[in-house]
Formats: C-alpha cells, structure tokens, sequence
C-alpha cells in the first residue's frame, strides 16, 4: 500500500483498510493532520483542532479493533464537525464572538451516531456567525484568493483540501450545496428531519438540516447511513426501517435516469461560464433532460422562505440580540431587524407554502422525472472572503425539504469548480445518489 | 325492555340492546328524534337535521345487521356533529352566514371512522361563528335563559337534552370542556393529535382538537376508541397501538387516585358558589388531594394562547376577512385585527412556551398526581345567549395538548350544572378516565 498520499484516502476504502489492519487508524489521522500542518495556514477551516487528541481518539479506535470487539462503519475515519454542532470534549462557539469559550456539556445526537459508529472527531470547523451572519476566516483551498462558501465554509474547505474524507455542515438557505459547490466536493443536504439536529445551534428550525461533505459519493451514502435516526422531538422526523443508502447508490438504474432541467425565476444571475457549462451538460444528456417551468406564484418562494428564516432567526437569537447587540455583525443585526418586523400573519402564511409547493414537486417526482437538476450556485466562488455568495438556487429546496445534492462536475474560466446541483423527493436518498452516479458516470469521460 | 325513555339509554347500552336484536337502530334513532322534536323547540340545537334521513340510515343499519355481516362497536347509535366537522351528505356552514350552503364532497376523516363503525349521523349541531366568533341560538337545555356555553353550543345541548347519545365538537380554548360543564355532561378534550383533525374547519393549527360529549363516562371511552387514528398529515400525530380505553376506564385503580388541586392565577374570577363546592370536594377527598402552585412564570400563558390563536385564526380567516368582513361579527373582526398586529416574533415565543410548559406538567405527573383537579368553568352557565362564558380554566390545557375531561359532579345555587375538570398527562387517557370513574364513585353517593 502507497502511504505517501493516506490522507487522500477516501472514508469507505480508509474504513476497508482500517478494519482489514492493512492500516492503523493512527496512521490515517496523522496522514490528515499533516496535511492540516501543510496545507491549513492558507486556508484556515477550523475553530478547534488538537492534534494530540484526535491522535487520542485514534489509538483508542485502534485499540478496540484490535481487542476483537465489533467495530462500526467509521471505525477509526476523522471527521470534521460544523462548529454550530455541540461536542462535549471540544468548544462549539457557533462563529461568534458572544460564544467564544463556550463548551457544551453533552454532543450533539448527531456526533453521538459518529462516535458510536467509530469516527474519530477530527475538530470544529470554520461557520460564519451563527451560520447566517458574517463570514469566517476560512479560503477556497483552490485559491485562497476567493471564498469557501458558507455557511459551512470550513468543512467544505476541510474536505476539498484533503484534511478529513467527511464533514458535518448544516443548511437553512445555501449552507451546505454552495459551499460544496464552490469548493469542488459533493455536498448533500438530505430530506429534512431524516437527521436528528438536537445539540445543533437553532438558526430557524423550520429550515435547519444537517449537511454531509465527502469527495466520493460512497462517502456521501456511508455518512448518511451513520447519520439517520428518528428523535420524537423533531416535528419533521418518523421511525424508519433503516435505509440501504450505499447499496441502493451502488446499483445501476434499472432505465437510465430522466432529469428536469429547473433554470427557476433566477437563472438571470447565473454567470456566463456556469451558463455555458448547464447548455454543454443539458446537450449532452439529450432527451434524458427536459425544461421544466416551475408553476405560476413560484415567484414569491425567495421571499416566503426569507420571511421564515428572519423570523425564526430573531427570536433564536433573541438572547444575544438583547445583551449583545454590538458584538453581532451589521448584517446578522439588519437580518434580526428585519425578523423582529415581519408579522405573525405573514409567517404563517409563508409557512403555508410548504405543503403547498411540496404537492407540485410530489408529482413532478412521481410522474416525471428522477432528479431536477438545477445550478448548486449562480456561477464559481466569488473574489474575497467578505461574502460567501449567493444562495439563491438552494433556497427553495431547503424550504421544501427536498434532498438536494451538489455534483462536483464542471468548472469555471478560470478553473474554479461548480456544481450541478440534484434534487430528489423527499426521502428519496438512495435513488437520489444512484442518479448522481449515474449521472457523473455519463458525463465525467468526455468532461 | 321499557321503551318510553328509550332516547334516554346511553350509547353503550344502545350499541348492546341494537347488536342482541332486542331493538333495532330505527326505533332508537326514532326516539331521539322524537325526543328532538319535544325539546328541540326551546333549545334549537341543530344547525341541519333531516329526520327521514337519519330514519334512513337507521333503517340501513338494522338490514347490515340482518344481512349477517359484521358490525362495529357503534352501529345504529346516533351521533350529534359539530357543524364545523365536515359531512359529505349535509351541509357545514361553519356557524357563519359567508358559508350558508356550503356542502363539503368529503367527510372529515373522523366522520369517515364513525361510519365505519355504524354509527348514524344525525345531524349538524349548532357551533358559534367559525368556533371562535358571535354565539349561535342554543340555549341551554336545563334553562333555556342560560348559555349552553360554546363553541360547541348545539352538541353539548343536544347529548344533555337527550337528543343524541353523543356528539362531536372541538376546542381551541375552551370550546368542549366548558360547554359540558354549563350543560351537566361529560365532556373530553383528549391529547392534541390523537383524533385526526383532517376535515374540521381549521380555527387554530396550533390548538384545535377534536372533543367529545356523552352523558356517560363509558360512552366516552367507546367513542374515544372508535375515533383515534393516526393521520400523517398532522404534526402531533403518531402511529400508536389501539388503546383499550372502555377496558381500562373501566378497572379499579391499583391504589386511590392522587389529585393535585390548581387554582391557576384567575381563581379570583371564579364565583363564589363554584368556590364552595369546590372546598366541599376537596374536603372530602382529604389525604387525596392536595393543592398545586403551577410553576412561576405561568401568568403570562394565557397571553400566549391568545397570541397563537388569533394569530392563526387571522390567517385561517384571511379569505373571509378580504372578502366578506361586513358579515363577520364585531367581536370576531376583533380578534382577526388583534391577529394581524402580532409580531411573528412574538407568535414564535409564545410557540417555544408550549413544550417548556409540558416538561413542567409531565414531572407533576410523574412523580405526584393521577390528575389535576381544577374547575371547567369560572361558575354556571351564564344568563342570555350573548356570550358563551369564559374559557380562562381551559386555555392553558388546551395550549399544552393535555386530555381534560368535564365530569358533571357539582351545581350552583340556582340549581344549574356546574363541571369538575380533571387534566392528565399527553396520551393519559385511559387512566383518566378510570380516575374519573373513582372520582364520580367517591363523591357522588353524598353529593
């Protein structure tokens, strides 16, 4: 085995190995934190990292592997974990200053999962203020000249650096597609509600989903199977039979897959490049694409799902608005303004939508088509990191609470990578996944 | 078998005699209309009863039985509907002169699972405006000078009256519990979620519940199990075993029921004849029942209830208000004004109270009471039909979702009934049921 490129390794053949002993998890992990040691001065994704501990985590995974006891599908994989999203053993300062310090006292459900499926939680990565204000330090590890992403800037970047295989983000407009997209990974941000969000920071709970990152789909579909469970708490979350997520993604379509191609009521701000990029994509596929217009009041989707978002975001962050106003960024401030002024009723009737919008896309999936396929972001990163860029093509599949993953398949001018961003139904995962290999297979010869 | 008050056999017994062949639905459905037609006059209970019909499908009943086939628990029994539930075969004019004529093309689903149960629809039971507005022309049946409270005016009347066995109503505020306690029966308010909602006029999302009326306690618990179901459209909704509720409400507790007695901060509303029987109850229940200070903070629940209601009540009647304000009533347009200037931030806070409170009232539960004891109603029914009475002992139950039942144990001075309420924890309704039971054994051999 080649050891001079382990931490490259992607998470499902790093598990293989790992569990056969070709390799020691330690050996993978610091494999990682070297390439942290080379690669993370220019690109500054994590809030918290102790090299000695994650090294900890490592031996200690060894040493139960090697004491014959069962080991689960991440045994001895690092993993980098948003730092909205509580760990008991490292601080989670939710991106601003008014939580710097802070240290939760029990882990998030989620990082509960991770932990009894084996990974080794790598550290905390890099999210702008409370995942909907001002943007972290972190830079496209591509070119640190432009931005991440965000609002998952660090694990994005984490991942496409090859310092974890995976990373846990969130989404509740563009926080996980965007920044995959921006950074050249896949990105998934599955059905709402699939994946527990207990012990993540709230930011508008009518919206929030955790988010995966991997470099290879297998990972995308290994992660998630780690990462559903039902909790009671959740209004969105049901029991479920387990899903087969990395089988179901493996398997060939029974008929090749049919997309919808959605350009929505925005495609104007799509860039030339990612313009250009969609026609070569949509000519390539053939009659296995077809234009979808999306029904009429779609229109008024961006704001509805702003409406819900700013006002759940200020009675979320209502505490820190009360005693902490001038430690929040201008634009987390003009946000909850904004909020704190929007009516009851135009709330509820926002959230009216949903259901409403979700019959339209029921039979779209049902009658039609496997996957939407619509732009990740409106083109490549933008310059600089004071802004993470434009959600404006994940909005509306966060609001619905469709899976929605992002494609690293195609690139800009100036070789930045973009995302062909999928979109599936509701808890139609495993499929969701299947088309996108599919779909890579299809194009990735002649890209 | 004495058939002069047959109208007058509980639906329990009316469900045996009808199975065993002794009567047949046609004559017992014909003595409750006839018993309709000797009251009915001075308590006009009925928005729509067409007595053929109901004569109708008694008549269909007693062949289905004839025939062989298998029947379910309520077959041939009559059941009044609140004339917000819709019905695909009569009218559901919503109490408001906007709707007159409105005849749905679908049952509710809890129609629908009254049918499949044998059940005969008699007819549609006066409710107020939109179960939130103007009073309806029911008065109450032990004194046709006094409210039958509301909003389930018609179905409260007509199980006390004698001209149904049962009826159907709802409640957002107080709209089930009150009403039985004015007019002498037992009325339920079970767990939010536990009957599907689907087909009843939506006043409240966040509060309205399905109630039930019934002149016996048994009869209670045979409706409750004929109209719990799951329905996955609704958030509070779960798959759940079928509970045993008729086996269960009627077991002898293991031990004596523990009440905890709560005044809730408007005891001073509450008049002076209710406050004696009330300190006659809790003297003869001695060791049994001690007095509970709801936690601090508690005051302020009753504002949100308001918050949430008539924040969603003006959304739910935005097409009513642009449309047809002129004829909806003042004290409604009231509450619709009041609806439209809440913040949704404030909506949203008072939202985030209900599970805070919950985890209060499940300790409580747990680790001290069978039930709370509490009164259904600030006194006896009010003079006049102007006003239906105050809700203020039942919108904080209702905000939280728990099951509470009005067991007819008391009256006034003036002779007029006056309801004990007893609270339970979320899906508590067996037990409490049997410690209604034990309460009713307790008291009423002195009372």
């Amino acid at each position: 085995m080649d050891l001079t490129n382990l931490h490259a390794l992607s998470a499902t053949d790093a598990a293989r190995v790992i569990r056969e002993g070709v390799i020691s998890s330690e050996q993978y992990v610091a494999a990682c934190l070297a390439r942290v040691r080379e690669t993370d001065a220019r690109i500054e994704a994590w809030a918290f990292l102790d090299p000695d501990f994650a090294l900890a985590q490592a031996r200690a995974a060894d040493q139960h592997r090697l004491s014959g006891q069962a080991i689960g599908p991440l045994h001895g994989v690092p993993i980098g974990i948003k730092d909205i999203i509580d760990t008991a053993d490292m601080p989670t300062e939710n991106g601003s200053p008014l939580h710097a310090g802070r240290t939760p006292s029990r882990d998030a459900a989620v990082v509960t999962l991770l932990r009894a499926a084996g990974a080794v939680i790598m550290g905390k990565t890099i999210t702008t203020e409370f995942a909907c204000g001002a943007s972290g330090k972190t830079r496209n590890p591509h070119d640190p000249a432009y931005s991440p992403g965000g609002s998952s800037s660090g694990s994005a970047a984490a991942v496409a650096a090859g310092m974890v295989p995976l990373a846990l983000g969130s989404q509740t407009g563009g926080s996980t597609v965007r920044p995959a997209s921006y950074c050249g990974v896949y990105g998934l941000k599955p059905t709402r509600g699939l994946i527990p969000r207990r012990g993540m920071s709230r930011v508008a709970q009518t919206l929030d989903t955790v988010g995966l990152f991997a470099r290879a789909l297998d990972d995308i579909a290994l992660l998630l199977e780690t990462c559903v469970a039902y909790d009671e708490g959740e209004f969105e979350s049901s029991p479920r039979a387990h899903a087969p997520y990395r089988a179901v993604a493996a398997e060939e379509p029974p008929i090749p897959p049919t997309f919808g191609f959605v350009r929505t009521p925005h495609w104007d701000r799509v860039d030339a490049d990612a313009k250009e990029a969609f026609a070569e994509i949509v000519e390539r596929l053939g009659a296995r694409v077809e234009e979808v217009e999306l029904a009429g009041g779609i229109e008024q989707a961006w704001e509805w799902h702003a409406v819900i978002m700013e006002s759940e975001v200020a009675v979320n962050l209502a505490r820190e608005w009360d005693k902490g106003r001038a430690r929040l960024s201008e634009r987390l401030r003009t946000r909850i303004e904004r909020g704190r002024a929007h009516p009851a009723a135009r709330y509820l009737e926002a959230l009216a939508q949903i259901p409403r919008l979700n019959n339209g896309f029921s039979e779209l999936f049902e009658q039609k088509y496997d996957a939407l396929l619509t732009p990740a972001a409106t083109g490549v990163a933008p310059a600089g990191v004071a802004s993470t860029g434009d959600p404006v093509f994940c909005s509306l599949w966060t609001m619905c609470g469709l899976p929605a993953l992002s494609v690293p398949l195609m690139s800009g001018a100036n070789g930045l990578p973009l995302g062909v961003q999928l979109v599936g139904p509701r808890h139609g995962e495993g499929r969701l996944l299947r088309t996108a290999r599919w779909l890579v297979d299809t194009l990735r010869p002649r890209a």
